[in-house]
Parts: C-alpha cells; sequence; structure tokens
C-alpha cells in the first residue's frame, strides 16, 4: 500500500507545480530551485547573484527552512522581495508551499525566481515546484564522494555549483574527480567551479543565469 | 489520516530498535548512533576512533548510505568489521536496517558499534535504531547557523561534535554561539570542538566514550 500513497502525493505535487510554472510563465519570470546539503552555500550565492544582476534583473527569493528566518533576513537586506518557508519538520520543500509564497510576492516586479529549498541532499529530489531548472550545490568541504554518494539529486538536476572553490588550497579535494562523476550520472549536465564568498568564476553563473531566462523569454 | 500512519511506523520501529538494544547488551556493547549533514567528516571521525582505540577496544561498524560501498571501503581498511546498508533512496536507517546489519557482524568480538546513518540533518532525528547514545556532527565550513536552523537533531542527541576545526583560521565561525545555541536547545547536551582529520582535541571524545561504555557495563 506504500508506494501507491507516494506516487499520489507525488502526482497531487505535480499538478500544483504546473499551476506555479503558469502563474510564473505569465509574468515572464524565469525559476531557479537551488539544492543542497545544509550550510553548502545556497543563501551566500542568492546573495551575490541579488547583488550582482542589481539595476538589471530584479530579484524574487523564497526561503525554504525547517524553522527560524534566519536566511530571509540575510535576503533581506539586498533589498530584493523575499518570502519565507518554514516547513516545520518537512525536509523538503513542495509545490503547495511554493503556491502559498508565491502568493505573497509582487510578480511584476519579479524577473528571476530562485527558491531555496531545505539543506538536504536526499529529500528535495522529487518534488518538482514550477521552477524551469533544478541547480544543486556542492561545496569542497563536504568532500569529493558526494556525487557518488547521493546521485539522484545530480540526476535531476540541470547545473551543479562546485561552491567554495577557495577553500581547496587547505584540504585534499579531487575537483577533476567530481566533475568526471557529475558527468557519469547526467552527461548533459552544466558545471560550474566558484566562490560565492570571493566572487571567483562567479560571472559564469551569472552568465547561464542570463541566458537561459533570454531563451524563456524568447521560447 | 497522515499523522496516525506515521505514528504507527515510528511505534513499528522502536519495538525493533528495543530487540535491536537487547541484543547488543546481552554482548556487552555500547552503541552509537553518528549523525550529521553529508560531508560532515562521520567516517573520518570513525576511521580515526578504530585507530585511536586499537589494541585497547575492538569497534563494529554499520554504514548507512542511500548507495554505494564507498565508506565501508575506508572503514574496512582499518580492520574492524564494518557491514554497509544501502536504504536505496531513504533518507535516514531504521531499525529494522540495522537488525538486519547485526546479523551480518560476530557481536562477541565488537565492544563498541558505531553506526554512520545516512548524511542528513533532518530525517535521521525521529528513528532509534537500539543505540545508547545518538552523536550529532556539525563542521565548521557548514556556517554556525547550524543548531538553530535544524534544532531536532540537536534536541535528540546526547552529544553534539564540533568537527573541521582545523578550517577555523580560513573562515567566519563563531564557535561560541554555536556552543550556546546547543545549550540553549538542549541544557545537558555534551559539546565536543576537534577536528577528526589532524587529531586535535580528539582525545576528549575518545575518553567520554570509553567513560559511557564503561558505565553501561557496570549498570
Amino acid at each position: 500500500m506504500k508506494v501507491p500513497i507516494v506516487a499520489n502525493i507525488l502526482k497531487a505535487n505535480d499538478s500544483i507545480a504546473q499551476q506555479n510554472h503558469e502563474a510564473l510563465r505569465a509574468k515572464k519570470i524565469f525559476a531557479v530551485n537551488i539544492m543542497s546539503s545544509p550550510g553548502a552555500g545556497k543563501t551566500t550565492l542568492i546573495e551575490r547573484t541579488i547583488n550582482t544582476l542589481k539595476g538589471e534583473l530584479k530579484i524574487g527569493v523564497i526561503e525554504g527552512d525547517i524553522q527560524s528566518t534566519h536566511d530571509s533576513e540575510i535576503i533581506a537586506k539586498t533589498g530584493a522581495q523575499v518570502v519565507q518557508i518554514n516547513t516545520g519538520g518537512a525536509c523538503h520543500l513542495d509545490a503547495n508551499m511554493v503556491s502559498k509564497a508565491i502568493e505573497q510576492l509582487d510578480l511584476s516586479s519579479i524577473d528571476i525566481l530562485l527558491i531555496e529549498n531545505v539543506g538536504n541532499l536526499v529529500c528535495p529530489s522529487n518534488f518538482w515546484l514550477g521552477e524551469d531548472k533544478k541547480v544543486v550545490l556542492t561545496s569542497v568541504p563536504e568532500g569529493d564522494d558526494k556525487p557518488l554518494k547521493y546521485p539522484s539529486i545530480f540526476l535531476v538536476s540541470d547545473a551543479v555549483i562546485i561552491n567554495k572553490i577557495d577553500l581547496l588550497p587547505y584540504m585534499t579535494y579531487d575537483i577533476d574527480k567530481v566533475r568526471q562523476e557529475c558527468l557519469r550520472i547526467k552527461p548533459e549536465i552544466k558545471i560550474f567551479q566558484l566562490s560565492s564568498k570571493t566572487g571567483e568564476r562567479f560571472d559564469e553563473w551569472i552568465e547561464w543565469l542570463k541566458e537561459l531566462r533570454k531563451e524563456k523569454l524568447q521560447g
């Protein structure tokens, strides 16, 4: 009896996700679901993305956490629109939560919506929220075995960001091994290696975001 | 209808966990459930614990992962008995999985059983596996906001290990804030700050393990 229940939940989720997707498309908003382990640097990535694009593109943010408003307070300081979702225990966002959050945003003044999922390398894989693209972060101090050990989340992602490359000098981390393992799991995955803290190679990520948003507007 | 189902699952789990607990007690084995985010350093902690106690206490290890035998291969090199559990997607170990793993171990030659849970800061909190103590690792590069954002796993833990303190010089991390937040969540929690990589302050963790094992044998 267990598998059908899970299947029904996912079906119900996808139906709401489709509604979210259409609501965002109607407003010409490009949406990205950002997933990672706790502490891989999702919030810092979003913060620098907002600041880099300031004056050019308006970013809206949905912050997903088990509890607390810690991350949304950081984002609010940038001046971007932000809504916090507290899942109250759940280890991932779902489309219904995001639907409620979208209602709180002024969509007419958003070009790109960044959705920060709950810090978890397992649970978020199965749940489409209505986004256009999924991005998974993996950070250097987590170790170079993460794609091997948690392949599902890499498989569903359109891009992987290897974050915190400023820490490479202080640890053993085989970045080529990580790249190869990601490509083995999903040959078409886009791979970035950058530091959200120092800004090193951050421009490649920004260009990708801008390019995909343009494609969506033209498509 | 959802909450009762979850409650039944937890009740069934706890009943098997109790059997595991009794099987381990009969063999005078002290068991620890080690939980953390992916990449916080559980495997390195276990590896150094085995090597530090070599010749004094025999360690058995159960390795929990979504898939792969990556971690059990590392542990096997130490010469310790190790069994790998692949959860096939599940974001935590449960008592039934551990029960099956225990059957694969020669319990008569184990003094301490270390159970490495799936890398996840949310899901493992609710599942007792039959262990005597729960330990949560949080590593410096994950950032100093983890107890604030994931309090449940700290609340259920007997000890917290702040790992990778060798990286403190390279990042902003307020260790006093982390300690205070842990104590706010659970005043009686034991806090270690150490580096499993360099061995700095590792002796305090080893002494705690030995002391609690002795207490169990006497109790």
